[in-house]
């Protein structure tokens, strides 16, 4: 917190989630609101919800997707080197993965807290706007939950906009699909990826490899470049 | 029906299923009832249950294991060898494989009618009983479905008796579980296997190599050879 | 053979292939060449492929794609009903799924003799040439093997296509490769799909609905409709 | 290394191990010999398994069962606890989930060090040797990779000692062998199961929960509590 300060990037304390106690609410270089809290409250699942292996917190769903976790947020955002060296200088996260264009700018960065391969990722805008949401990411079990999720929203008139299909970078396996706001939903599962190696060296991507598309040729659909939440009016 | 009436196991021309037309009752020479039909009426998806792929007869349905379809029934019986020649003379299907005990007792038998596998399945039953069932199966689309399927028995209190494990026997991916009433349930993934030899020839499993259990080495429970519906009383 | 002869298809007998017994060569209507036979030879493995399931031809090999089963072979043609008439009235098969084009010709048609959905398909070969080949398709036994087989074709510079992905028609998971010598190849993956219904109808696919693309929305790659073997020269 | 040789456990530094500089030899309290290093050289493949993705080490093998990393490493001792607490205290691990006796002891401890939910793990032995090994765990990609590694290794006379199966502690897919020498070999696949939370708290299982069983079912077999390596003579 005292760090965030000093960047001159804090807002102030708020309180009012449910479960997480108080919340230190500050910006990123690019606008985007965070917070940061620590008291959280376990769940304790009713009685109807409780899961029959207690190192888990709740009943395995059994209905339409069944993600596990969040995994990943992803920001559209002007000047993306900004915003990566805020989160790794004054949040302790680390550059995993990068995109370097030709003309020396950085137009991607995928940052990591966890041994996860990342956690938050910034995106380069091309629209100019600043402040807005590319997608949020949520993890099922497996890859073939991805596949059945891609059935799951073929069958409920869910927009899937590219997807199943691998990464190039991280290797992820992904599905995306706009929920009804228009918030795109990244379905990813990025099999047994972790970044285990304590000198783990930045793995820079260049314009020429990036034109490759995918990880199996398919390619970068237009979209991911423009489409983001809010919509540019 | 000749061919049924012929081998004195008719019993008589029925009406009222809905969807299938007239239905003609037999027994099986353990006492189950079969029948069979004709006049099938295509399933008209309503409206919130329409499939987006015209070739499927309903949208996928997203909740709990989503099995696809009814993969095969398996009885027990007295007589397995009686059963399974009926099924073979009268009814027109193939052994496919079976078992052979030491003593040469032919205790199970695995039928065919179309390419799959195997389509109807005779168990003797150790307690001497006629006309019980041994399971109903069913199958999803994966291997991951049936591994799902287990999460989701495990949280729902659904009894599962043994799986997932692979088959020796016709090498099907396998899960049983019992639901409310006691019947046994069967959900199975037979992979890719299906008898597209018009020569097949039956396999034949001594009492030595079923010793060996399923597959991957897991023993044959014991309820196996004892647990029908209805109970013996 | 008759019905062949009787067509005006037949050719000559032949006899030298190795455990297939004398085959009977004839042309279907594009002038591919096929071969029946019927005295098949089983195959008995060497002690070093033995498998350790008495109902499998051969031990799991265990390296690359791991396919199991040749599934379909897919023909381009010049005019494609004419050849799916051959197949249907002189060898037997019957039309499962096919596409109707908006000025009403068939531009493809999916072909089957057992109950898997098809076996043999003609495409329209939009370069106008007669007897070319489209691909020939295996069967590994999950789709996650068609992940894996992209993931190896990708590390040992086999080229791909398109795909992994599902077609809208028949479903099939899909890769799509082409071997060193240039002839496309699916791996291929039915899922549990079968067609057990005897009154199963011909599914016909309009343009607009193909417009959409395949199930979850990939467009249908432009060298589907132009690259076969041998090349036009 | 302060903490250890303070700890009495300190055994030498030694040098030879190719690619990662000199180690510091130490022993745990049951007598393991464990090593730590730091200068770790990067691997550099050659052109033969140049992978075609940058992030990535080395090409795909596509042959056998195709692990992608250690997992984890599981010791037997005579006092787990003692043993998990030179671990917590002296190394920096945190004891994520254990069992607990009727009668008070710890029999059993999964440490983690890093987000995966064990790295180590102590099981208490029932021949009461100090110093030997349970088991040494390798993670594919996927379940599926699981499964096709019970083909492989039925196929290849591996023998099988239990699974594929889930574990109720930590939930992680497993499969057991025995490779050659009879050091067992653990194929495990964790799916999406990481500790995020900074304050996550040991879950201990007790007997009553430990009678149930794997996560469906399957019982514990019983050579898992006395098989290690070295036999014990």
């Amino acid at each position: 917190m005292a760090a965030i300060e000093a960047a001159g990037q804090g807002v102030a304390w708020k309180d009012g989630d449910p479960g997480i106690g108080p919340t230190y609410l500050f910006l990123d270089p690019d606008g985007h609101e965070l917070e940061l809290y620590w008291e959280t409250e376990w769940y304790a699942a009713p009685d109807e919800l409780r899961p029959s292996l207690k190192n888990q917190a709740q009943a395995y769903p059994g209905r339409g997707v069944c993600v596990r976790r969040l995994d990943h947020v992803n920001y559209l955002a002007q000047d993306v080197p900004r915003c990566g060296d805020f989160v790794r200088d004054v949040l302790g996260g680390r550059v995993n993965e990068q995109i370097q264009l030709d003309d020396g700018t950085i137009s991607a960065q995928w940052l990591h807290f966890t041994n996860k391969g990342y956690d938050l990722v910034y995106t380069r805008d091309w629209t100019g706007t600043r402040g807005r949401l590319h997608h949020v990411a949520f993890a099922p079990d497996t890859r073939e939950d991805i596949i059945r999720a891609a059935d799951i929203c073929l069958d409920h008139g869910v927009f899937i906009e590219t997807g199943p299909h691998k990464h190039a970078i991280q290797q992820t396996f992904f599905l995306y699909v706009y929920e009804p706001g228009g918030n795109r939903i990244e379905l990813c599962n990025p099999v047994a990826r972790l970044v285990l190696a304590p000198d783990w060296r930045t793995i820079t991507w260049t314009e020429a490899e990036r034109a490759k598309g995918q990880a199996w040729g398919l390619k970068t659909i237009e979209s991911f470049h423009t489409h983001g939440t809010p919509p540019v009016a």
